[in-house]
C-alpha cells in the first residue's frame, strides 16, 4: 500500500538525488570512547552535516542485524519485511545472471571432503577463481529432467547453480552445514512444495559430487541461500525517473538490478565511480553510489582501517558535490561495529543535504549528533521518500 | 483497528480539551536562520510550552506533503492513508451542504475562454461572490437524465456541482488544466465504473458553456477533484463526547462535520471564535479552532507576515486559557514554509498542554525544540489518543 501511495505521488521532475552508501557505516565506541566514524577525519561530511541534517535509519526494526540485501531494499524504499532477496538471487543478479520468474537460485561453494565425506575445508582454500571457472565448465555436463540448469562462476572458490523450470520452490534445506569436520546436509523439503527441486538438488549434488571425485582441492560442492527472483515493482517505475548504480562489487549491482535500476559497470574505486557517474550525470536522475571498504573493514575487527575507509570516502565529496546533486544522502545498510566484527543491529547514521532541509545546526556527522538529529530515528525504507521530498519529486496527497 | 481500540477504550468524563490548528504552522529557517515560528513573538505560547511538553507530527508520513482534507483528518485521529476525503467533498460540505451517499461533488471554478475556447484565466479574474451566486442560478437550468444536480456558489469564482443519483462514481478527470492557454480538459472515464459519471459530466459542461456564451467574464466552467462522502465513523461517537468545530473559513467546517462534529458558526474573526467557544463551552467537550493567517501568509511566501499571524494567535491564548480547558494542544494540519510558498512534507510543532503533562522544560515553542520534545515526532493520527489521555477520557487497556 506504501508503495501504491508513491506510484500515485511521484512525479516528474529535473532534479538530481544522490545516495552514498558506505556499506557497515554504523559503529560501536573504541578504545578512546568514539567510534570509527567519530574518530575519522571528516571535514566535508562535516560541512554537509552544518548545512543539511542527520537522523538514524534502522534497516528493518528495532534489535533487526539486516545481511546486504535487506539492508539495501531498505534503503531502495522497499520494506525488507515484504519483499525478501535469497542470498542465491544476489549472488547470480550480481554476476550479471540475468534471473527468470522460473527460476531458482543457490550460492555455492566448491569445497574439500575427506576420504569419508567430511567437509576438511567449506571453501576448498579459496580455490582460484581460474579453476572454479574450469570446474563450473565441468559441472555444466549434468542435465535433469524437465529442468533446465546453469552453473556460472563467481569468485574465488564461489559458484551460482540456478534451475529453471516450472513448478520450482526455495522451500528446501540448503547443504553446507557451516562448518567443518561434518558431511554436506542432504537437501530435503522444508515443504511439501519443495519435495520435487530437493529430489532435483539432491541428483544433482551426488552427480557433481562423482565428477569431481579425485581433485586434490575442490572435490565437494555446498549449496546454500535457496531463492527465485523477488517481484519488487521497478523502481524507476515507482519513482518516474531514471536510476542508475555505480559500484564496484556485484552483489550490490545485484540488488540494485533486481529493484530495476540500470547498472553503470566498470569502477574499481571510488574515483573511478564518481568518473563515470560524472560520465552519465544527464542520462539519470538517481545514482546509487555503493562504497564497501567500511563494512570490509568492520568485518575484519579493523577500527582503524574502518576510520581510514571512511576519511577516504570523505575525500570524495567534493567531487560528488562538483556534480551538482540537488539533493544528497550519506548514509549505510547497517552498522558493523569493528569490535562485533559483524553486521549489527545498531541504528545506522543518515545525512540528508539539499535545498529544502531544515537544518539542525549539527557540526560533527557522528552517531552521536545524528541520534539528536533533526530527522529522527526512522525506518530505512522511509529514507527514499524524504529525500525524493526534498528533491520536488513528491507530489502533495490530497486536497 | 485502532479506532476499534479507541471505540472500546474511550469513557465519557467532565474535562475539556480544545485543539488549536494553526493551520500550515510549521517552516524552514529565513535569512536568519531561524523559522517563522522562531521569529515570532511568543511569548504566551512560550509560557505554555515551560508548563507543557513538545513534539512534532507527521501529518501522513515522511516526505508526504498532506492537503488540507488529510493534514485535518489526522489530527481529529483518523488515519489519513484510510479515510480520504476530495476536494469537492470537502468544499461541498464546507458550504454547509449535506453531502449524502449517492452524491459525486466537484469544486468548479468559472473561468474566463477565448473565442477558440483557451482558458485565458482559470479564476475568471476572482469574479465576486455576488455574480458567481447569479450564474449558479443561472447553471441550475440544466437537467440531465437520471441524476438530481446542485450548483452552489461557494466564493469569489468557485461554485459545487453535485451530482445525486444510483451508481455515480468519482472516476472521471478532471476539466481544469491547471494552466491557461489551452482548452478544458474534457471529462473522461479513469475506469469503467466512472464513464455514465464522465458522459454526465461532458453533457453538463457543453450545456452549461452555451448558457454562459457571451458573458464578459466567467463565460467557461472548470471542475476538478470529483469526490463522494468518505465513510468516516463520526468523532462523538468513536470518543464518546459532544465535539464543535469553530472556524471562520467553510472548508476547515466541512472538514470536521464530515468527521461528525457540530459547526458553531458566526465568527469572522480569531476573538469572535474564542467568544463563540465562552457561549457554548458547556454544551461540548471538544472544541476544534482553526487559524488559518498562518498557512494564507506561508503560501504567498510572506515570512514577515506569517511570523506577525503566529504572534496574533499568541495574543488569543490568554483568552482561550481563560476558559479553563483542562487540555489545550497547538499544532498545525501541516508545515506552509514561507520560502516555499507551499504546502510541505516537514514535521509540524506540537505542543500538548494540561495536567498530566510530563514536562520537558523546554522555554519556547519553535520547531528545534519540538524536534528534541518530550512527545518525539509521531503520527498525526496519534495526537487525539494523546489529547484525550491527558484529559482521563481513555480507559486502561487489559486488565
Amino acid at each position: 500500500m506504501e508503495l501504491d501511495l508513491i506510484r500515485r505521488l511521484s512525479q516528474p521532475a529535473s532534479t538530481k538525488v544522490v545516495l552514498c552508501v558506505l556499506d557497515g557505516l554504523g559503529g560501536l565506541p573504541g578504545p578512546r570512547g568514539r567510534t570509527e566514524l567519530e574518530e575519522a577525519n571528516t571535514l566535508n561530511l562535516d560541512r554537509l552535516t552544518e548545512e543539511g541534517c542527520l537522523g538514524r535509519t534502522l534497516p528493518v526494526g528495532y534489535g533487526i542485524t539486516p545481511g546486504s540485501g535487506p539492508g539495501h531494499i531498505g534503503l531502495f524504499g522497499y520494506d525488507p519485511l515484504v519483499y525478501e532477496i535469497g542470498r542465491g538471487a544476489l549472488e547470480g543478479t550480481g554476476i550479471g545472471f540475468d534471473l527468470g520468474p522460473n527460476d531458482i537460485a543457490a550460492r555455492g561453494n566448491l569445497c574439500d571432503l575427506d576420504a569419508g565425506g567430511l567437509v576438511t575445508d567449506r571453501r576448498a582454500g579459496r580455490l582460484p577463481t581460474a579453476e572454479t571457472t574450469e570446474v563450473c565448465a565441468l559441472l555444466r555436463q549434468i542435465t535433469l529432467p524437465g529442468v533446465e540448469l546453469f552453473v556460472e562462476p563467481v569468485q574465488d572458490q564461489r559458484f551460482v547453480l540456478v534451475l529453471r523450470g516450472e513448478g520450482l520452490s526455495d522451500q528446501l534445506t540448503e547443504t553446507d552445514p557451516q562448518r567443518e569436520g561434518v558431511p554436506p546436509i542432504v537437501a530435503t523439503a522444508t515443504a511439501p512444495a519443495g519435495e520435487r527441486t530437493a529430489g532435483l538438488v539432491r541428483e544433482w549434488v551426488e552427480r557433481a559430487t562423482a565428477l569431481l571425485a579425485g581433485r586434490a582441492r575442490g572435490n565437494g560442492v555446498l549449496l546454500r541461500g535457496w531463492s527465485g527472483r523477488p517481484d519488487m515493482p521497478p523502481f524507476p517505475e515507482l519513482w518516474k525517473l531514471r536510476a542508475a548504480a555505480v559500484t564496484v562489487y556485484p552483489m550490490y549491482r545485484g540488488v540494485a538490478k533486481l529493484c530495476g535500476m540500470d547498472s553503470i559497470e566498470g569502477a574499481h574505486t571510488l574515483s573511478e565511480q564518481i568518473d563515470l557517474m560524472k560520465q552519465h550525470w544527464d542520462e539519470y536522475d538517481f545514482f546509487f553510489l555503493h562504497y564497501k571498504y567500511t563494512d570490509s573493514a568492520g568485518e575484519d575487527g579493523d577500527f582503524a582501517r574502518k576510520q581510514d575507509a571512511i576519511a577516504q570516502f570523505d575525500q570524495a565529496i567534493p567531487a560528488i558535490l562538483a556534480l551538482k546533486p540537488n539533493v544528497l544522502v550519506v548514509t549505510g545498510d547497517h552498522s558493523t561495529p569493528a569490535s562485533m566484527a559483524a553486521h549489527s543491529f545498531h541504528p545506522v547514521p543518515l545525512l540528508l543535504w539539499g535545498d529544502l532541509v531544515r537544518t539542525d545546526h549539527m557540526h560533527q556527522f557522528s552517531e552521536r549528533n545524528c541520534a539528536h538529529g533533526e530527522i529522527g530515528t526512522i525506518l530505512a525504507k522511509d529514507v527514499m521518500p524524504l529525500a525524493f521530498a526534498h528533491a520536488g519529486r513528491l507530489a502533495k496527497y490530497g486536497a
